[in-house]
Parts: C-alpha cells; sequence; structure tokens
C-alpha cells in the first residue's frame, strides 16, 4: 500500500529502484518566495554521494539532480517542486546470482513475501540508493529553515566501539567518517582497513543537532516532535535505536538529576534533549540513532532460495563497509523534514512561531 | 494544530485532561463481527490503573469504561466505537500552587508556550492520565489480533540499574512491577522504599514482544513499520528511547555477528527484531524502550514563573516514583494499535495475509 | 475502514447511531483563546432539532450538549473538544418490523452487504441523526470564523417545484422552514400539508453563502476549496447535486458572458461563486444543493428482505417529509467546517491570510 | 500547503507546469502484478491530447510518457510509479502580455494573492495542462479496474443548448467531441465553427458511467464514495456542478417515484446513481458534471493588473473553445481513482470485495 509519502504540510513523495533509469521525488508545501538553486541541493547530496571514498561503495554516481518545477525565475512558486536523479553507474549483471535467492539482514525475503514479485537488482526498492531523494528534499527544507535561523547537523559519536566524542563542525567535511574528532581519523582509518581485510563491516551510532527552533513546535498528543523524530529517523535503513536527549541512559537516572532545571537565564541541563511534552523548548533538539552494520559482505553465509532450499550467499556487488558513515547527511535530512514540516503546520495557529515571509 | 488522531486505517481519536469531567475516545475502523463488551476493555484498564499499589501514584481511580457505539448485540458493526471514561478524583486544589510556575522535566513550559494558555490542575492534557484511553483503545485491537494468534506482551526489563531479565510471563500479573522474574521482587521494593524516603524518583526500560505476525506487514519507504513503532512508542509520555531487535547494542557488532542467517527451518537469530527493511519478517517483534524518571517528586528545585521569575518548585500531588512501571499496559496497546492499522492496510492487497473474516 | 473523520488541521471525528446511547464529537486543532460555552453550541443544535415543528419528524430530542474537554474557565485551550450528547427518545421498537427489510432508497441494502452486519433501528449510524454532531462541531467553528468577519448562512431556495428566491436573512429563523421570503410561507404549509394527506415526500435545494473569506484559502490542484466544499456537502445524507456559482447553468453559457470582468472597483459579477482555480477571490462562496425527497414514507413499497424474497415494506417510525428542510444548518456546518480547515492550514504559509490571535 | 496529492491508498502526486520543462506523477499504492507498459498510458493520454483537432487548443504537444520505477520486467512490483512527460510546444512569449494582468475567469489573480509570485506562462500550475498526469495515472487505475471487470467510461452528454443523449459507445472515440450519437456531430461541428467566427466559447455537460463496481465500496460517514467522487471531479479545472444519479432534478421528484424499489430481479430504477449511504449498491454509478466556457477567448475585457489599475485583456495563446470536451478523459481518470483508492481500502476489511491477486 502506498507509502512512499512523508509529511503533512511540507511533504516528500519520491520513487526509484537501485538499477531502476531514474530516481525522482515531488517536494510539496514548499513555501513561495525562497530562493533555490539545483547548486543547493547538490551540496548536500555531493556529500552522501557513493564512490566519493576509500570507505564508501565504489559505485560511481554523479548524482545530478534536476528541477523540473515549483521553481521559477529561481523562485520557489508554492507549487510542487519535481526532482529527478538519472541512475549511471547501476551494473545490474552484479545481481544475477542473487535473483532467486534471500541475502539475511536484508529485505530481500520481506519484499519477495510481501509483493510476490521483487525487482533483485540491488535490492530494488529497498536499497539504500533511495535515501538520495531524502537528501535532496532535505536540501531544500535546511535552505528555508536556514532563513529562521535554524541548523540541523551530525557527526559520527561512535564507530564499532570507537567514541567519537564532539570537537568542532569544522571539521566534519573534511573527512570522509563525518567525523568531528580530527585525531581520530588515523584510528578510524585503520580499524576500517582492517574491516575490509577481515571480509567484514561494523555499526555506528550518529548524533544530530538542530538548534535555533522556536519554543511550540509540535502536537501532542500523536503528533508530537519527538514521536515524528523517532519516525522519520527508524525510516532509514539499518537503524535500530533512536535515543533522544538521555537516551537509554535515562533508565538509571534520578529523577532530582535528570529533570532540567530552569532558572530565569534558560534551562541549565538538557537532558530532554530539546522536547518536553512532544513539544520544542527551545533548546538545542539532541538526537542518536545506531544503525547496524552493513550485512553484505564478502564473506559467506547461510540462506534459502525462494523455493525454500538451503544456499551459500556471498554478497558481491559494491557495498559501504559501514553504512552508519553516509548516513549522516541523510539523518540531517529527515530531521529538517520533519521540523519544516512541524513548523508550517504550527504557523497555522501562529503560537509563538513568527517566521519571516518575505522572499528570502 | 490536530494531533490526537493515531493511525490511518484503525484509527482512535482522543479527548481528556487530567481533571476535567471525562475522557473519551473514537475507535474508527474496527472490523465489523468481533465481539467485544466493557469487560473486555475494563481488564486492560485495571492493569495500568492508578492506585492499585503502593508503588504507583494514590490518586484513586475506578476507570470504569463505557461503549456508546459502535457494538450492536455484543458485536462491533463497522462503525465507530465512542468509548468513555468519568475522572472521579481528581484533585485540583492540590494545583493551585504551580498555576504560575513551570514544573521542571514537564510539559507546562511548552504548553504554556505554545499555546498561551494552559490548563494546569495535573498537568491538563500532558497528563499521563491521557494514557487510559490509550489502553482502552488497545484493548480492542489485542481482542482483535488474539482472533488471529497476534500476541503483545511487555514487561519491565531494567528498573534503575537493576537488570530484569525475562524469566515466565506467567508472574507478570501478579506483581506490581510487571517484572516476569519472581526472585527480584523484594530487591525492587526496597529500592522502591529507600526512593519514597530519599524523595527521588528512577528511570525504567520496558520490553515488548509482539509474536504471530504474518510476515509482510509494513509499507516502505516512509510508513514502514519499524519507522511506526517508534512513532507510537516515542509518544508516550516520559519515553526517550526506543530499540528494536539489537537496538544500540548493534553499533558494536560485526556484520557477520548480526545479520541474521537463514536455513530452511526458519532465522537462527533475531538481532534484527523481526523487521527487514520495515517489513515483519514473521519472528517475533522485539521492541525495548528507556523511560525517564518521573519529575514531580517532592525534593525543591528550582524553576521560574510564567513572568520569567525564579521560583522554588516543589510538587505535591500524587505521583509514581517510577513512571515506567505502568508503561507496560501502554506500550503493549501502543503496539497493538499499530499492528492492527498496519495488518488492515496490509490486507488491501492481500499479500501474504490471510483473515478470518467470520464472526469472531 | 475508518472514515468518520473530517479535516486535516481543523478536524472533527464523530460516533453515534441513531437508537445508540449516545452520540459524540471529537473537535481537534481548534486553537486557543476562543471563548466558548454549551449554549453558543446549543444554539445552532436547536435550529436543526427535530420535533421542533409540524413539518419535520416528530422525534423529541432536547440535544442537550456536554463540553467534556479542551475548554478551560470558558477559553479553548488548543487541546481536542469531547462534545457528547444522550438520546433520549428512540422508540427501537418502531423499527423491529424492518430487521430483516432493505427499505428502497435507505442505506439498509448497503450497509448489510458491506459490513455482514446492521443496527437496524433507525437506520442506525446512517441515519442523519449522526448529523446532530456536525452541526455542534460548525457551531464551534462558526464562532471562530465569526471572529474573522466570515460568516456562513443558508436558506431554503427551492421546495419541489415551487422556487424560494432570496429576500431577507432576517427572516429565515422565524419559519420552520429556512425560507428568506416571507410571502411564501402559506404557499409551503399547504403544500406540505397536501404531502402529508398523500403520504408522500419532496425534494428541495438548499443555498449557501460564505462571505467575509479572504483571498486565496484553498490549495490545488486536488485540494482545492471548491473540491473540499463539493465533498463535505456531498456527505449529507439525500445530497445528489452540489454547483458552485453558475453551477449547471454553466453549460448553456456562453464564455464572453460567464467569465466575471474585473475593475479597479472589484469583480462585476460573481458567476465563479467567489472560487477560482480553486482558491478564494474575496467574493462571497455561493453553493447549491439539491436533496432527495424523504424515502420512508408511509405508502408501500416493493423491496427484498435480507434472504432476497420479496417484500411489502411500508415505513413507520417518524420521519421529515421533507429532508431538505432541516439540511440547512448541517450544511452551513459543512461549509464553515470545510472553511476553517483550509483558513488554518493557508495561514501555515502566512500568505495573504491575517488572522488575530489574541483571545477572542 | 501541500495539495497535489490524491487518494489515501492508491495515491497520485503530481508537478509541473503549462511551460515548465516537464510534468509528472508519482502513483503509489498500484497492488503488484499488474502488467502495464507505456502504451497502456499513451492511449488515453491521446484522447486528451492538445492539438488532436481543429475544435481543441492548437498547441502540440506528444504527450509521450516514460515509466521511470515501478514496473519490472514489465510487470508492477508494488513500489511506486515514476511517470514522467516533457513539455514539447510551450510557446511561452504568447504570454509575456499577461505577466501583469489578470485575465477574468482565470486562476491569475487567485494565485498572485495566495502565492505573491506566479509562474504567468499559460497560467503555470493552474493551466489544464496538469491534467496530462491525472490521466496517465488514470489509465493505471483503470487497466487494474478492467481486470476486475470494472469499467469507467464518459461521453459529452450536453454542449451549450444542444442535448447529446447517449446511443453508443462505439462512436465516442471517432468523433472529436466524445459524443455517443452519431447523427448529432454535423450540429456540433456547425455550431463550433459558428463560435470560432464570434470568437466565443460554451460550456458543456460531461456524463461518465462507472459499472461492474461490487456492492459496498464506500466509508460512512465521511469518506462516502458519492463525496469523494464530487471532491475529484469539483477539481478538475472548469467544473461548476456535479451530479450524482437524478442530481438536480431530485429537487422536485415525489418519494414515491425517487426510491428505487427491489425486487429479487434488482433494482428497477436508478436514481441514486449506484449509491445509497454513500455505498456502492452494485448498480452503475452514473455522474454528470458541468463545465464552464472556456475564459481565454479572443474577444476583448475589462481588468486590472497587477497594482490595480485597469486594463484590456485579449487573450492570445491558443485554448480550447470548449474547455468541456477533452475533460472526457479527465473525469473517466479522477472517478477510475477514486473508484480504485476506495477498492483496495475496502479490501482491507475484505467485506464483500473480491478479487483476483494473481498476476494478471
Amino acid at each position: 500500500m502506498a507509502g512512499n509519502t512523508f509529511g503533512k504540510n511540507f511533504t516528500i513523495t519520491t520513487f526509484g529502484e537501485s538499477h531502476g533509469p531514474a530516481l525522482g521525488a515531488i517536494v510539496d508545501g514548499c513555501p513561495p518566495g525562497l530562493y533555490i538553486c539545483e547548486s543547493d541541493i547538490q551540496r548536500d547530496l555531493n556529500s552522501r554521494r557513493p564512490g566519493s571514498s576509500h570507505y564508501t561503495t565504489q559505485r560511481r554516481e554523479n548524482d545530478e539532480v534536476k528541477i523540473l518545477s515549483g521553481v521559477f525565475e529561481g523562485i520557489t512558486t508554492g507549487t510542487p517542486i519535481g526532482l529527478l536523479i538519472y541512475n549511471e553507474d547501476s551494473r545490474s549483471k552484479d545481481y544475477s546470482e542473487i535473483k532467486y535467492k534471500f541475502r539475511p539482514g536484508h529485505a530481500d525475503y520481506t519484499y519477495n513475501h510481501k509483493y510476490g514479485i521483487r525487482d533483485y537488482r540491488g535490492g530494488g526498492r529497498s536499497s539504500a540508493r533511495e535515501t538520495v531523494m531524502r537528501v535532496a528534499a532535505g536540501a531544500i527544507a535546511k535552505k528555508y529553515l536556514a532563513t529562521l535561523g535554524i541548523r540541523v547537523m551530525g557527526y559520527i559519536s561512535k564507530l564499532g566501539s570507537i567514541e567519537l566524542p564532539f570537537v568542532t563542525w569544522e571539521y566534519i567535511n573534511e573527512n570522509p567518517f563525518f567525523c568531528a574528532d580530527p585525531t581520530k581519523i588515523s584510528q578510524l582509518k585503520n580499524y576500517m582497513d582492517s574491516l575490509r581485510r577481515d571480509k567484514d563491516s561494523i555499526g555506528a551510532q550518529i548524533s544530530i543537532i538542530a538548534d535555533g527552533l522556536p519554543t511550540g513546535i509540535g502536537d501532542p498528543i500523536f503528533d508530537r516532535l519527538d514521536a515524528d523524530i523517532a519516525n522519520c529517523l527508524m525510516s532509514i535503513n539499518a537503524v535500530k535505536c533512536v535515543e533522544i536527549g538521555g537516551g537509554g541512559k535515562v533508565v538509571s537516572q534520578l529523577g532530582s538529576k535528570n529533570r532540567d532545571e530552569i532558572t530565569p537565564q534558560g534551562f541549565i541541563s538538557n537532558n530532554a534533549g530539546g522536547l518536553l511534552g512532544g513539544i520544542s523548548t527551545g533548546q538545542p533538539i539532541i538526537v542518536h540513532i545506531a544503525l547496524k552494520p552493513t550485512s553484505s559482505i564478502t564473506t559467506l553465509c547461510k540462506s534459502i532460495d525462494v523455493n525454500g532450499n538451503y544456499v551459500d550467499v556471498v554478497t558481491k556487488g559494491r557495498h559501504d563497509p559501514c553504512v552508519g558513515i553516509r548516513a549522516t547527511p541523510i539523518a540531517e535530512a529527515m530531521i529538517a523534514l520533519t521540523i519544516i514540516d512541524h513548523l508550517l503546520r504550527n504557523r497555522a495557529q501562529n503560537y509563538d512561531v513568527k517566521i519571516n515571509t518575505n522572499i528570502i
């Protein structure tokens, strides 16, 4: 059933498979008056682009996006924005071997059972390739949010058992890991190289911060901003855990420590991660996600074929040894899309949300 | 803005505040032909009812539910089911002191900023009291799912730093903690008593398992079942973390260990928690949530009033020293509501889902 | 499947059957800060109330509404508003004869086939009795719209072949027909009396005008305001035609006459009925609906029973000889609900819509 | 705000302007297993294509559609179907004169006020050009419905004051008017030629019949099938009236004549147009729509510019002298989309709807 539209007020609907002719999106509900051009989107696409480093999949895609509607003389008109990217480097023959096999850890098994038919080439629609359109749409959301002083930024905070604490935003786009600590890069490279030698893969934790939000975003009791953030992040391939603020650590915290006391100068801590009762407090939104290790590794494993018979599976194709790395721009995009959707819907009652509606 | 409806095919819409005259829900989309009566719902309501033990809030509510429509001669007719519960033991005078103050860790601050007006009595709509209607609606969902062999069950798996491993479902309803291990009860009681003496509170982790699901439930790429489970659970008051299957632990797992290999006899592990590509595999769905400690404790803390001036806050009222405990039936209800919603929507394409539509 | 929620931003969800214990609604998304009390709603309920004149059904209901949530100290808080009306004069025994029969022109046949089970008492959920909750929710919408200078008013413009042109709003609530022409009342009374003698019924046309709308309401290409007005009116029992502006007459109009030319002083005509491209022009919205004659008449007719066998049907019960008459406040309510829903959603982009958000 | 998605279960989301580079659609929720190829869609596109006769706009577009996803080896996979058509014959310079003027009867005025910015070339998004994507998506819906024995067919039933009764489906695609009566063609041609000489335009009535529907489609009380049909048709440019079954004529009908009596052999009439209580009866759905005359005619008229000053407007461009004619395939498409959406949603409860889910 239809499940490819995200959002209510600022919506994105996407299509496209890993090895089909093209991927596309329709962004609907973008306010008129925003300057936007293809290069605004391209910047974000490039940061998630496959083939850009030794540590991600070697598939090479230019991911060149075309804006087909909704922008007139460089300015959004309020009508839907059509986006299109043609696939260029899809080597479908890599996949003929798995035509009748289910790769463990992948969606092959569930797609086959659900739909009765499966585009097996590169995982078809279930491939992380579909996230290119999330990032493209997210770039528009981020540009709009930026005009309001809202920024959404992520970094890798853990890779395997290597803790990667936040040091500086400046460094993030200058290394292939979205790592915010320059001193950790050689350790990461060595670990990734050893993984590749072992024909194995590893999980990762990504942290995202959104700051500049006004107080008052989120619609209890079901359309809470925290609930929708959990939704948008768990919809990303390989994500198995979403934490807000203190996250899993709150289990062993005392109430006297956890509650963020308030002073006339503001909150004195942010264990809540910027959300109380599902509504933004005005503090930064802080979120962490855990991504499982890539299931496609070149180490042989056991599985079954479509007839239920035992088979060996060795995934050839070209894959990321740590899918978590490239998830950073995707998670940023999903958070940006969630925030803009809520922001526009809250403007409906004009509570506390003041927005500049001049051409921006 | 409107945010009080949950689901698309089997929807619940709720109303009601902690100290208003009544709480209610409309359950829309329940298939016709299901035997349902008030006592089916009452059973679940009683398990989350306040005042039922020494270890939860002392507010006493009978939570007696009335079915006002949608059921004719004991059988659902396919029309919306109206549910109503009157509040009985609301002591609003307990709250007059916080009329102009924001309790840290509560939604007082955000509701005030969002809406410009706030029913301060017991937190109004932001009180966990609203969850009574989630449990009532969830009971209908659970009864329907049971006719298909689907069960949703939860237990407390951690309280503070006390690990509470699963031992047996039988014991869960026989202790006030939803604990599945009979040997841990005295430790829990002692710890809770010490908390009360210290005027403090603690967090908890709840685990929920749904078994009996057919393969094929969930609609990628945005209406994935895992994304909607994350959403439904993060919408519960005090939840700060949602984990599926391996959850946060996947960060440090190797791909060769994490991927669940398949044999003709079935999957050999379930790190995925019953979900691949956002679609149910047919294995049990396994989910964990972390709930923060109750913010309302009788230890004095710093805050501000509605004018931004410094104030001391001591919460009187009647509160749970560990809100996580009573979250077990609420989390079960939300998962049941999410599953039935997806199940009915998937029947739309009739993929793999076979359902008995006789009167049940 | 779930179909009992109307709107996206200002939503109403309703429940209740003709002869069940109660009917109810949840109004979600009403802006905070609106003064509202039960008597505001009661006024509109009284105008559609059965038993209020010799010319409508003799069922007597007080239709006394209770507000159960969402209003604190007389002011809306932004949380959902629960509304409840208990049924008082339901004589279910009147209907036992039709338990196994399908009344022609009614939904008995379709409900039975769709759901496999039917609350036959008074038509159950398919009875026009459900419209009481549309009117209650509509009263809240109308009060909010009134604060913005938007009024929605209707009158009967045709009954059978009697044309009833608009003369004055003042007279409408002073006659049992919602007729705007005082000179027509005796003709209407005579005609209705003759119908009753003939044990027959008749159709009617209702016209509704909404004025005071800002320019710019409506979201092409699918969520156009005209499309949503057509939807809301065709959802009323017995309506078979919806016309906007020139309506059916545009078929034989020339373009040179139909297009509404514009001058610096404004449009020189309003054949468009206040809508161009699905967006409000700022002129009055003008709509006409046609309602079929009551199917429940005491003249015998042919039908079948649930086993497909031939039966005679004579409807006893208590019915309106012209259902169209009481449709006036219902149509007003539906238009008001549609306009407020669009108005709030358009405020999301703040285009041209300026709204006072002080407490009103 | 977002308004470019239609449907809930089988959804279409569209983008594109009259003179932009391309138009596109995403069809989401199409069941897997349907054979579909571009020529299936092209057939319907050709029937609404501009430039195909002397009696419609002279703009020449091949309207060649590409399927970009969702179909694998000629069969739908259950994933979203991306559709794309490039614009070829857009002469934007025709429109430079109206850059600052509002054409009466068009959406220029309302778009300008709503969005503050307007793609004036050919009406931009408000052009009937957007309907090309409705027809493309509708072709997929029609093919699916055909496998269930459901057909949706339309014809022109009135042009100006010329009544065009139904004679035979065979003739409809063999004349440029979608006229079902071969004897009327010369009269139509003469009338259209005289209109062109007079530089004027005329309205039309289109009738659509859907047969083969099972009993039980439609979800009261708000998601009724009749309400959604009214919505889908009123969303078509220039439509001002939607009638179901007896339509406007029911106003002067007696109840004893209007109600469709039932016999063991079936209904003896179909004044209800195949819908009772908003649910399909199993009889043919019968609908009529009225379309206003084209506003763009070469006769000078009065208007204002964006500064509110008086201007003369003479529309150059290339336009249909009767927009109603080409509305036939568009109306068919919208009805087909509405029916498939309801059909799939009703299969959720499996009531009375039996559907072949083999590869078709």
